[in-house]
């Protein structure tokens, strides 16, 4: 069914079902297609359009070049009682964050804090999938991933020596849906980018320039050019940092060693991911905790207002919104997407998606 | 000696004596005030001039107005293996974030990572001060603060419920020097702003606007406006998250009862802060790390440039090199705070700065 000229609606579960079919064909053991489909699922159902099903086919290609690890000994090779580093063993990256992020949280119940990283993981998909996976222990996630292509260069510079390196924080409210921040330190994520070519649609000024410093509008040309930082030499600066605690730290690529996974579906990409968990229990009730969250939220939200704003959002909200209507009604692909995957269902002989 | 008209040179050890005095006068104990004067004189070194020296009069105005404990009974109140929360009973903020630092150092030694947050704390100078403490020690430092004055909307809104919260991140490195992050989440802290003021300067377009979203230049008129994001709404969900962890969770003043020290000298501020320590032997060899380090920064560094581009600046790398600088040829004071001071000096009977 149509929910516009330029996308069909697709419901979840029919989501997870194709995406899980494509994996298990591709060589995935059940449980782990289950869990990777279920978390790309979770990607669409919160509006991250360009970190879910859109990846499926890229991620079957490097399946199928030999380039992820499909039956991984994904397991934990340094440990403290406050911290670890999980190595992936080149499996797909949803499982080894996952897996960190459980660690990381179990730490947390007996040490009131951990933190633990990853080497030898992939692309996970969108980095608030993992830093809400505290949330229902009463738990903070902070999330920091090494991206999986260099599209920014030092502040000044022309070499792309730096991703777009995200961060995503997740914090329990009471009433109020919790905040979720998830935000690459450039002014756009380079999903979004490709999701823009995909869509055959330009982009904003302030997202690209080319490497004369003027401005890239054509996603299509996305090679001429590279990502914006926000805030200029900031948002280098934090790239920088996040790289170094998610990636360098724990062994894994950054900098020059960052594999292109858009262009390269064979060379192991050694990602770094780093999670953080926070048990608000050591730090006093949790009830009193939410209390203070929600009473701010509301605060924020009922702010008087700049001009032609209509309404003050919370990070996370949209999202938030995003996954129960899109319950509702179905979750949008667009055509363009969809016709990839009707391709991609003739190539593994598996049912089509809708 | 004049360095040039508009500032006086002192050195490092003057500076930091007359602030000891001020403070000792004002009646701190001996070792608390040379604690705190050590780590202001080290922020103007660095060249944080909108958190040193410059910082005195309001200090030691808010001292005598009572609305700082000079004899502070600061203690442990939370506490696990991986996490503690320090209350700071209303002292200067440099020596509960030293204390909270200390402790998180700890606590890494043993547990890998620790988190320690901060309450009834107060303004403690730039950030860098306390997420390079970590660094003799072969260990990250991760620092998040509440500001000490809201001068920033939710995005959309005009009513300031937050504040510049700013993130510090202090890495090792081999031969190079440590890289060291310390940013506003705003476009300019609102110290640069009161610097800008004090030396009679207008601010450039993009640090504030005012209520109807026009540049706001002339920074004596700050209160009528506020100060901008960085990135839009990615810098107002960065301000948010770190209130919510520097400030919410410690149970310390965030949001609408963030106390604006600026104008207000007697209500205690309840500041929080939150450090993490990160322990670079529990992830692999401290070696082999540093060169990572060292690597990165020399590809960085070694970036083709875009026109105009003289030097591809590190993190930190600016404040290294002052810290060389003014400790050959001492440390710019402008004459506008040098008369400030001296009319300080006066009212306290101590001798004067230079």
């Amino acid at each position: 069914m149509g929910v516009d000229n330029n996308s069909i609606s697709v419901s979840l579960e029919k989501l997870e079902r194709f995406i899980a079919a494509a994996l298990r064909r591709a060589g995935l053991p059940e449980a782990d297609a289950a869990t990777v489909a279920g978390l790309m699922a979770q990607a669409d159902l919160q509006g991250s359009d360009g970190h879910g099903i859109i990846r499926l086919p890229q991620y079957i290609r490097r399946i199928r070049s030999g380039g992820i690890n499909v039956r991984p000994d994904i397991r934990v090779v340094a440990d403290m009682p406050g911290m670890a580093i999980v190595d992936g063993d080149n499996g797909m990256g949803h499982l080894v964050v996952s897996r960190a992020t459980e660690l990381a949280i179990d730490k947390a119940r007996t040490q009131g804090a951990a933190w633990v990283g990853t080497r030898r993981s992939n692309h996970a998909g969108p980095a608030s999938l993992y830093s809400a996976m505290p949330l229902r222990h009463d738990m903070v996630g902070i999330y920091f991933a090494v991206g999986n292509a260099n599209h920014l260069p030092p502040w000044g510079g022309t070499d792309m020596l730096l991703s777009t390196n995200p961060i995503s924080v997740g914090v329990p409210a009471g009433d109020e849906p919790p905040v979720v921040l998830d935000m690459a330190t450039t002014v756009a994520a380079y999903g979004k980018v490709k999701a823009k070519a995909k869509r055959g649609e330009m982009m904003p000024e302030g997202w690209m320039i080319d490497r004369e410093g003027r401005p890239l509008l054509d996603p299509t040309r996305s090679d001429e050019g590279f990502l914006m930082p926000i805030g200029g030499h900031k948002g280098y600066g934090l790239a920088l940092i996040v790289g170094l605690l998610a990636g360098t730290l724990n062994g894994a690529a950054m900098g020059r060693d960052v594999v292109d996974f858009n262009k390269d579906h064979v060379t192991p990409t050694n990602t770094g991911q780093a999670m953080l968990v926070l048990n608000l229990a050591a730090f006093g009730p949790v009830g009193g905790f939410k209390e203070a969250v929600d009473r701010l939220v509301g605060d924020l939200r009922g702010s008087a207002r700049m001009p032609g704003t209509d309404r003050i959002w919370i990070p996370g909200e949209q999202s938030h919104a995003r996954r129960q209507r899109y319950r509702e009604t179905g979750i949008p692909v667009s055509r363009g997407v969809a016709a990839e995957l009707d391709q991609l269902a003739r190539e593994l002989e598996i049912p089509p998606l809708a």
